[in-house]
């Protein structure tokens, strides 16, 4: 039975408690009103948390989002395992084409993109989810490789790139519509690029 | 000798003159503050045109930035001829890097992306640009077809979003490093990736 260090994030705990309501308020406020007009005042309104408290622990509104965007590698997310590479990034493309293009879904994740461009913070963690998020991702490439879809040396997180990739930029760069027909056309792309070597390594 | 209407854009003109005072201020202001700080005041004190013109002819800070925008597409842009898909590709891309990782020149074209988030004239008027980079790109992919580096049916458009999607993706969602070593190895897996048949239409 270990001694807990005060602010220790203890699941269940008080102070875990007090994390998860004022995080969570970050992300429901962020998902609202956007990062510009993110306030320590109505995080505290929204999840019953003193702002004394929030302050101290978090010491902004840039510290809120920097620390809330951090849940989201906290969370069980695990790779979809359908049997085939090309199955397994439609639906893994899939998924981001739910969370991007569901109206009652698309503001949190769309503005924690927009916080990055604004705060180096935020812009940092955003940076430790996707590569959590990579990590996370690569065993469809190794499977693809057991299966013998891939060579062996194929780069697993170029790969996911490859096919997250031309989704993010029709979503927020050439703004172009995006649905489950493209996310599967580039499943179907990148699957054949791997299986012919695309994404090994020159050197 | 055609007559002109008034607010016709005849180069040289005053009316033009005036257009491209404005526009170029606009982007000045895009670059140094951002698009939520943009007003029409500084646009009109930075170009010198008294701000009645301005809300006469573009309405809002809004529209002088769908506007501003716009002027990406009156450029002479052409794509890269280097004599192999793989070098073109490393050139268009290598443009990309250049463009929004040098601190001189990034403000422009991420405060560009990032007003696209904040409204959707800047978001059509970025489509707009996209859509006509991807028409003045794709004769990259008509003469890798007609080198035979390519199927007959490759889907050009396709190829270029393969190429530019993972780099904007490193740049601004997975926020990675991005260098010329980065975009030549994205150069060379999409051209391996094109050969292969992975662009061509599965119907």
């Amino acid at each position: 039975m270990a001694t807990e260090l005060p602010g220790t994030t203890r699941p269940g705990g008080r102070t875990e408690r007090t994390r998860q309501a004022v995080l969570h308020a970050t992300l429901a406020e962020l998902a609202a009103h956007g990062y510009a007009a993110l306030t320590v005042d109505a995080v505290a309104e929204r999840s019953g948390i003193h702002k004394t408290t929030i302050y101290r622990r978090w010491g902004s509104a840039e510290g809120l989002v920097a620390a809330a965007l951090g849940l989201g590698s906290e969370d069980e997310w695990e790779a979809p395992d359908t049997g085939s590479l090309r199955g397994d990034l439609a639906a893994l493309l899939g998924e981001l084409v739910d969370y991007f293009t569901d109206p009652a879904l698309l503001a949190l994740p769309t503005a924690s993109v927009t916080a990055a461009f604004l705060s180096e913070r935020a812009a940092d963690a955003l940076r430790d989810f996707y590569r959590d998020r990579h990590a996370r991702s690569a065993v469809v490439v190794s499977r693809a490789i057991a299966r013998g879809e891939a060579p062996a040396r194929t780069d697993a997180v170029e790969v996911i790139r490859a096919a997250c990739g031309p989704l993010f930029y029709r979503l927020f760069i050439s703004r172009e519509v995006v649905d489950r027909s493209v996310s599967e056309e580039i499943a179907r792309s990148v699957a054949i690029a791997t299986g012919a070597g695309a994404y090994v390594p020159a050197s």
